[in-house]
């Protein structure tokens, strides 16, 4: 799992040397032999200063391309603050249009409206129609460049096409095979078309079944069909089957990534961004209100303990379990619900089977609590000697962890019926109304077993 | 996000329909159009006496094999149950010898030894060169089949040659080219054969600067590598370099998912696997054992709260406030630990900045801890009206905060630090052990503060 840091953090260290040498001909020897993915992690921890010595010494404009969409948007928007905006504007002409749709996206207004008053009329209107997109839509994330052939075209004439018209494509693997009005109606591939006899027409061999998604399709249902089907593009349409743009699979990759964190984030209630990278200030104030609703609950707890006062001034060791019962509680509660969440984004829960799954996290939640119920009430037996106390105990941790597995598997199915993302609210949330339940529960049937 | 769901459900559905009313001509039509990715999910569904017709009707050994790919892992082992070995073995001959590979190791022994025992010379081979390699490696997980051109040949050659030999190979976008040891020197495109003049040879257009992969290399890296690069397929070689395979992107999509779940599931101490497709009783004994050791946690905290009874005894209300002080802690570790590990996981955060990191989160806690500490202070307060009470609830939730921050962050850290993967013990554990410090500090803090 280290190789990877290992090397970056050998580059950061040579560089961060190099600099401090100010030794330039090594700095741009080595600049413009690393990979921009490297250099962004390099940006990543330097100052704003030495980033712009180093973006001076990159010779080729490609490669400044390919910085500015792996660099981290807050880094970017520092670095481009202190190079002249025309020279910003060469390196963007210069890059894959949905690259700059999505930098310009992330820019203040101000900003971006300076930048694209400058932008050449033909790359501009590209860009602005990319902007019309929702962020996380198809359309916001396709690549507008793409190849595509009319079915009547033979395999040599479209051999002759992508030599002579479509040197500059990302990824060309799948060609795409659209009608007079631009409606796609199959893919062929540079393979098939190597392969093929030369004067065979396209729609003779094309494939005319195409995976294709609509303008307008969220970007975790795009990236669930390139993953399923194995896919390396997939073609965007608008409402006329019109092929406008192709998302590819790297773009796949980075959306799979950033669902899995966003999901993962949600759940343990620490925001929807990744806040390691802010300063503590900053973070703490994105991760206050997510505590919020858990402490509402925490008090609400409070003040059930609170109206079994009396008892538990009579029978302190009352107070003695009121942990161990929340915990386990807690725990089942956090499994379930991830167990559920995480199934829904995976799709190897169904939606549509509530019943079923939150029957069998409330089974599972109270054959575990079987278990660990019998364990904590012999502690308590053993601890204490009262009989309807240990029971009481053992009780209470039974009907916590079943109500666990209830809560949470059913908390995040009903969210989801009525598609609120399951994963926001199901950790802090699960947990403090799983304490409300543990503690409402015990100490209700602590009071009725045990002889005052 | 439910479009996917909502058409396999519609599938599901209809072959349900059709198999009640044994429409086998319907049903052949449908089994034989839809996708094996969408097959895999009717398998789900059905019973195995189902299945089994299912696949009968399948006319096409390609699609069968398909479906054994796609195929959970267990519905696999339950369907080949009833086929006789020899069939079996010809669909699995039909597929590429990395899915073999994978579906082999699967199986127990007996069964994999009967299957490999009636294979053909040729692809039992390359089947028993894969496992050799560990499951989880580049080895384990890549295609012994490409296309390696030498460096001599030129680009009409190439072409010629992939029209003749390579019509069966898996994703041919990238073609690597060897030396006469069979040793990686370059890399080309299809794109570029096509582009390039006919007779320019290989040597002078191929990249030299491949991107490659030892055998042995974990598959998490082997991703990361591809999902850095943004490559489509990275080659594998050996340790005298010598190319032995490719790892294509659409596995790379399968690693990270899985790995992305396996993180989130052991983070909530729900296992390693997906447990919710299992047996209720699988299930409970799937997730029993990570609960030990909260249960165990809990326990000792609740040894420390007997230790104070004398004083909850005297003063009941001590009790009221413990389960919102625990809450708040374990919620705090839980962000922590979350961000830590996904931070490590995606390579926001470097393992080399462990007190950095550490100090951030502390901090982090101590500010959150200061602001609930003061609001939770005050309902006390409002409560009881004692001040050193109040006082003594205010500073045991800027304690636990504090600890939860410290405790959530370094614990992962460490744990990454002497190569265990943090994600393993860090939820429950994280969250048992912030219970006992919480416990431990807010009731010494109060029976020192609160006169008796």
């Amino acid at each position: 799992m280290n190789i990877q840091a290992d090397r970056n953090k050998i580059l950061v260290e040579s560089v961060k040397r190099l600099l401090r040498r100010d030794a330039v001909s090594h700095l741009r020897k080595i600049v413009n032999k690393t990979h921009a993915a490297d250099l962004s992690s390099v940006f990543r921890a330097i100052p704003v200063s030495s980033q712009r010595k180093l973006f001076d010494l990159l010779d080729n404009i490609n490669q400044k391309g390919a910085l500015f969409s792996y660099l981290d948007k807050d880094i970017f928007l520092d670095l481009i603050e202190g190079i002249p905006i025309e020279r910003v504007v060469d390196v963007l002409e210069s890059m894959p249009t949905d690259d700059v749709a999505d930098l310009i996206a992330s820019l203040p207004p101000e900003k971006s409206d300076a930048i694209l008053l400058k932008m050449k009329k033909e790359g501009l209107e590209e860009v602005e129609g990319l902007l019309r997109y929702g962020d996380e839509t198809a359309g916001g994330i396709m690549a507008p460049d793409f190849i595509a052939l009319t079915q009547d075209m033979t395999a040599k004439e479209s051999i002759e096409a992508i030599q002579k018209e479509h040197h500059d494509v990302e990824m060309a693997f799948y060609l795409y095979v659209v009608d007079e009005y631009g409606r796609l109606v199959g893919v062929s591939s540079l393979r098939q078309l190597v392969v093929a006899p030369p004067e065979k027409p396209l729609k003779d061999f094309m494939v005319t079944d195409v995976f294709s998604v609509q303008t307008g399709m969220d970007q975790e249902e795009v990236a669930k069909i390139v993953a399923r089907y194995d896919l390396l593009a997939v073609p965007v349409v608008d409402d006329n089957n019109k092929l406008v743009g192709i998302v590819t699979v790297d773009d796949v990759i980075d959306i799979i990534k950033q669902e899995a964190t966003e999901d993962i984030l949600k759940m343990a209630g620490a925001g929807y961004e990744f806040v390691e990278n802010k300063s503590i200030i900053k973070s703490s104030r994105l991760r206050l209100p997510w505590l919020f609703a858990s402490c509402m609950g925490g008090i609400v707890a409070s003040l059930i303990i609170a109206y079994f006062e009396d008892s538990l001034q009579k029978m302190a060791y009352l107070a003695v379990f009121i942990t161990v019962i929340c915990g386990m509680g807690g725990n089942v509660g956090t499994q379930s619900a991830t167990i559920v969440v995480r199934g829904l984004a995976t799709g190897r829960i169904n939606i549509r089977e509530l019943w079923k799954v939150v029957f069998k996290e409330l089974s599972t939640g109270f054959i575990l609590g079987s278990i660990y119920g019998a364990l904590i009430a012999c502690v308590a037996q053993f601890r204490y000697g009262i009989a309807t106390f240990a029971l009481s105990v053992g009780l209470a941790v039974i009907c916590s962890m079943s109500a666990a597995g209830l809560i949470g598997s059913l908390v995040p199915m009903l969210l989801a019926k009525v598609n609120i993302d399951p994963a926001v609210a199901t950790g802090p949330f699960v947990s403090t109304t799983l304490d409300i339940i543990s503690v409402s529960c015990y100490l209700f049937i602590a009071t009725a077993l045990v002889s005052q």
